[in-house]
């Protein structure tokens, strides 16, 4: 395939832990007949991006993007100049044997936008850029037609960021084998969180109990689907008692663990119901313990979750269908110029911050 | 348990194949500690209703029904005097078989109203009422607790009515094991592929495509979710090429055949996607031809429903929610003393009805 | 149904805690149309029967038994006297909610041979041998017929006995979901993990590596199926390196938890392969922390087992075809006389013992 | 990656339609990073090859084949030189989303030995020897990588070249969710169905019913694994009556149709049991009726399957367990000179035949 070396290009860079500057930046991304070429448009702001890591090299951050196709390998068939279209940030080594078995979020070769690559992994390519780990806050990327998806007409640029967060609820109800009508609880009201709440109603739950600490992030969760969801404020209500009351004693059919805390994840089994599955989805500091007793009285599964696999076209159906709609979620917007201050103010956002979206195009 | 006799009884009465007569019938229905009895309010008329069966003695008619419990055996913990509820018409032998593995739906000797009892069940029990296979379009009847079920607030004993005729659809969505965004088709647009439609969407389904030969149901289709559901005319519209272009050359991932017609099974092939489940719900005259090459080479698989076991609680729930809004499925109302009427009308009824109800008890 | 009083009876009773005696004792056991009565011929010694409970009552002891059918209630059409069977000693309540969804394990109202029931459930019914718990270490026992198992004429009364600590495995392996070829392991050569390696490799899987901190009991179960089990002496070596050695750094596809200990179920998910399922059968007395780390990146999933659910006639089929040869793991005999003896025997067993049975009925 | 032109090689041609010959044939063949080359040792004849394509150029057959390996590209870890491998015959395209999904089985651009590609598929790739869809008959090949598997010590080559066939009863009973003590039934005792026998009893089946119309052939397939196959021979029993005698009228838990005939195929709903699932296999020339009745009483599935997806592992796992013994498989031997001889006899080969293996390698 045509190399084509991208040029000196402005980026959101992480020069070493903590120290995050906009400033030109040197990309050299081949760009093969099995690729395409985007000019990034929106990019959302993640709490992965905000806890920053320590550092080979310089590395531009960014993984949840939209923008518009501007160039197509020969190879791919399905997109074309203009599309507007968003991106899966992960790819992994192509037929390894975690792709072949439907499984390629869990390809140790796998290398993820803004995600200095492992020791192992780094040696597995020649392509700098995939050395240092680059994300897409920047003007435009080359990326694998194969993870780049075409948006409907009715889905905005914006809400095309939002598919990569969303895709981690959307994977988790898709492995939850959520039947329809389950009662669903939703521990842990941040993005994360808000997102999944909204993909299990659309994927069958009949009602999502939203546990969290903050009772504003419960009055923004009962907020996204009327009716639907009811804030657990842990503060003021023991969690356990209120759902096991609300389900007549039997308890929530999935639980999402989304507070990335271990007295979180241990209250699961105390509320679900015989048979239910527990979605791992935060990552807690420290490891919880499990109720062996509660597990096994109730045939309970606790299921890690890592990503995603298959769902971007899935994601995206939804939300061209209207069944989950994003407005609610992006709560802020900032331009590409403040970049840096975007990333300052999601330190520590406002209570009604649910997702910041960075405007890389400004229109 | 004690045995109350219930009194004679103003009824909806086959009398043979094709004399309906409403007219005071004795039922002679015990009542043991796991009963309840409940007031008849709400009927649906369903499709098997009005094709008469060969009977050896008189039978009540009516399996869809919903009304308040008057009377609580002492084993009932879950029900009270006064509550709003709906029942399954099937009841299945304890303990059999079929029962311990969760398929009671497949009991051999389940009494199902309204369905004379096959020769080999009939010996299975000296209750009276249960060899003449009488059904629900009566004042009062006497069923076992555990399949009745109480309605939320926001449920209406008319939507009560309705959770028969959707619980077909539920327990298809639920074996059809939907992922969150699929693609699905529903072929044939009567009141059980609308019902079937709706389960679908609210299952997590993105979008369904109704295929019919009339043109005013596929439009009664689109109308019920508006944005999700694409009526496909099979008179208009080559429905393979139709579902093939929408969904660029991949194709349905779960398909509902709702025809009960032999040609209207045999396409189902023809536009499902690699790997899609499609699932058998009409009932045929004559049987298809499956074609054996389009099953391998997309490893499709053709699964057989039969009513539905442990979906009762999940249809209600999703009712509850306001996911399945069945405002625009009754079309109809009949009073009781009109229900001879009304089975008559039912026998070809006009386009916009979908389903009629009796009320027996008016208000 | 009729009901026949079980006259005096000689039995193993544990008085109270510690407290074991074979004496006669009043059963007052009902006899109904849907019963058989069985004469009690082997008895399996379990881990359970062993650490006494604190009592209410004298409670006859033992859960694992074979024996002939003497009398077959009206309803009970698959048995007649003679037959040879074994029984599950669980009885759930009819027609529970736990029952319909074919999680009858799950029953709250289950009774159990040789448990005390739990407050709530005691109300439940009036059967006075329920109240206590009783056992079937006893000349004969009333068992519905729905639980009762003819065996096949090459099954053994003493292998019929082992059916119970054998469905513990066979329900494991079931939802364990093993697909041909996988490699398992098993933590903890206790009889429970030594029946759940013979079912592992009956149900598919090639290879088992059985761990356990006593060599004796690794060299033991390597000799059950010669060349499809490799012992990990956990003193010897570290069970992780040498299960990821022998897999090419994959690890285990599934994994069997039966030491009953919180450091064994900890390194499960370090030795787990992607995807793998972890099942908890054993009983730790402290609960162990969860690597949700490892369970994230692996997308593994932790499955709490209770006993089992419709999977004796699995392993009674499994017994007959021969796959499953028992004969290694009926290391102890004793007769009925002996039975405290026994009791005492099996409190710190010699290493080479597996499992001993008891036979009531000596021939 | 360095291309290695292929020398003139000795090879059993497929002239034409009908026109076999071994003669010498010049193959362009690329080498890669990801390939390696392999000498062949042995393959096997399967029932593909003998029915003769239409052909645009001619082809080399055979796909069933081990070897050693000779050559090992640089991005190709897990294989070295002089390593004793078999061959998946079918490569898909990378990143193609059935890969993705993990069927990459049902990839539409899959290259598979010894057949031509579609019209659509010829255009993926410029490789020459791809266009002509040349097999593995012939001295040496090369092939990816991660297609390539190295069999454990105890596994002959001979045995090596059967896990092709293997593979097809792995992938179904994988499908199949065969649960552990399942009675199974495999109609048609071809080289297919007595390969899928003994793939069930070593996935957890307790018994395999094997129907042919051929009495020969069901002698052979009660010889594969004693005790553990009954033979049904359609000619002196009637298979439904005797497959519901033998499971006291339950039916049997899982089927393959491994017959290719549409009669077949429309008995096997008879005598399934209750939430059975139905393999198709066999393609047949007519395709069956689906009695849709019994479907829905029973809930059957019916499950096209085609070839395999990552069972290629598995099946050699199973090898060397010693679960499936091939000797009694392997019936004939044939020298790679006397290639056009053995096609000739498999044409119509002896009842004792199975499998023919040929020696491409003579020792
Ligand atoms: N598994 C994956 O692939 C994946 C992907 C993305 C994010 N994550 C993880 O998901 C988690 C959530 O991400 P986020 O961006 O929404 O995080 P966040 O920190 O914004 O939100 C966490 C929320 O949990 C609440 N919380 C804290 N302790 C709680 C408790 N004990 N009970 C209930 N609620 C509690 C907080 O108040 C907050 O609202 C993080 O741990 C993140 O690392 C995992
Ligand atoms: N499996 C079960 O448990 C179960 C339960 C209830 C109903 N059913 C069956 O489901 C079927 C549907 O029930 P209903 O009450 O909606 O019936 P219906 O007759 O009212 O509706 C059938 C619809 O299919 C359309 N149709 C006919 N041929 C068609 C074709 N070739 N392609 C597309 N559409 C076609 C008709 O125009 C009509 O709108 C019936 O066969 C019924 O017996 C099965
Ligand atoms: N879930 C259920 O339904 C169910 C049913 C029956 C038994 N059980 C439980 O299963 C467990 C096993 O029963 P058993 O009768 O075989 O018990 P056992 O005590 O006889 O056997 C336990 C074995 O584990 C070994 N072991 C101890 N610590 C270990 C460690 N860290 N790593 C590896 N091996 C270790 C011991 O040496 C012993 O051989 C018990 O906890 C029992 O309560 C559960
Ligand atoms: N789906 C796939 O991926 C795949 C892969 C390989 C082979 N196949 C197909 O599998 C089938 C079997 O292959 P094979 O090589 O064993 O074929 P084969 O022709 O050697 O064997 C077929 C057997 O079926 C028996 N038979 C014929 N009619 C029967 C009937 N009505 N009932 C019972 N038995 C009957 C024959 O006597 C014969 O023994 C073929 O159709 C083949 O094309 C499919
Ligand atoms: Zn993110
Ligand atoms: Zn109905
Ligand atoms: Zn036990
Ligand atoms: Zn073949």
């Amino acid at each position: 395939g045509s190399q084509v070396r991208t040029e000196m290009t402005r980026a959101v860079v992480l020069e070493e832990k903590n120290v995050l500057r906009l400033r030109d930046i040197d990309v050299d991304e081949p760009f093969t007949a099995d690729d395409v070429r985007i000019d990034i448009h929106s990019v959302g702001i993640c709490g992965s991006d905000v806890h920053y890591y320590e550092l080979k090299q310089p590395m531009i951050l960014g993984h949840e993007a939209s923008g518009l196709v501007t160039q197509v390998g020969e190879n791919v068939t399905h997109l074309k100049v203009g599309d507007r279209v968003c991106m899966e940030p992960g790819v992994p080594l192509p037929n390894s044997p975690s792709v072949l078995r439907g499984q390629y979020n869990l390809c140790r070769g796998l290398r993820f936008w803004a995600t200095p690559p492992p020791a192992y992994a780094t040696n597995l390519t020649n392509d700098p850029s995939w050395g240092a780990g680059h994300g897409c806050l920047r003007a435009s990327v080359v990326h694998p037609g194969a993870f780049t998806f075409k948006l409907p007409d009715n889905v905005s640029l914006d809400w095309g960021a939002m598919v990569e967060p969303l895709a981690v609820g959307v994977h988790s109800c898709t492995k939850a084998h959520i039947r329809p009508g389950d009662v669903a609880v939703v521990s842990g009201a941040g993005p994360i969180g808000m997102l999944t709440t909204m993909a299990a109603l659309a994927s069958g739950a009949s009602h999502v109990y939203v546990i969290d600490l903050n009772p504003r992030k419960c009055q923004v969760a009962e907020s996204l689907v009327p009716g639907c969801v009811t804030g657990v404020h842990i503060g003021a209500v023991d969690p356990v008692q209120a759902i096991l009351e609300a389900t007549n004693g039997r308890g929530a059919d999935v639980i999402f663990e989304c507070a990335g805390n271990h007295k979180s994840a241990q209250l699961t089994t105390k509320y679900a119901a015989n048979g239910a599955r527990i979605m791992l989805i935060g990552c807690p500091p420290t490891n919880p313990v499990l109720d062996v007793g509660d597990m096994q009285v109730k045939e309970l599964s606790v299921q890690g979750v890592f990503r995603y696999a298959n769902v971007y076209p899935q994601a995206i159906a939804l939300l061209g269908s209207g069944k989950i709609p994003l407005d609610s979620i992006i709560t802020d917007h900032f331009n590409f110029d403040d970049s840096v201050k975007a990333f300052d103010y999601m330190v520590k956002p406002d209570d009604h911050t649910i997702k910041s979206v960075i405007h890389v195009k400004s229109e």
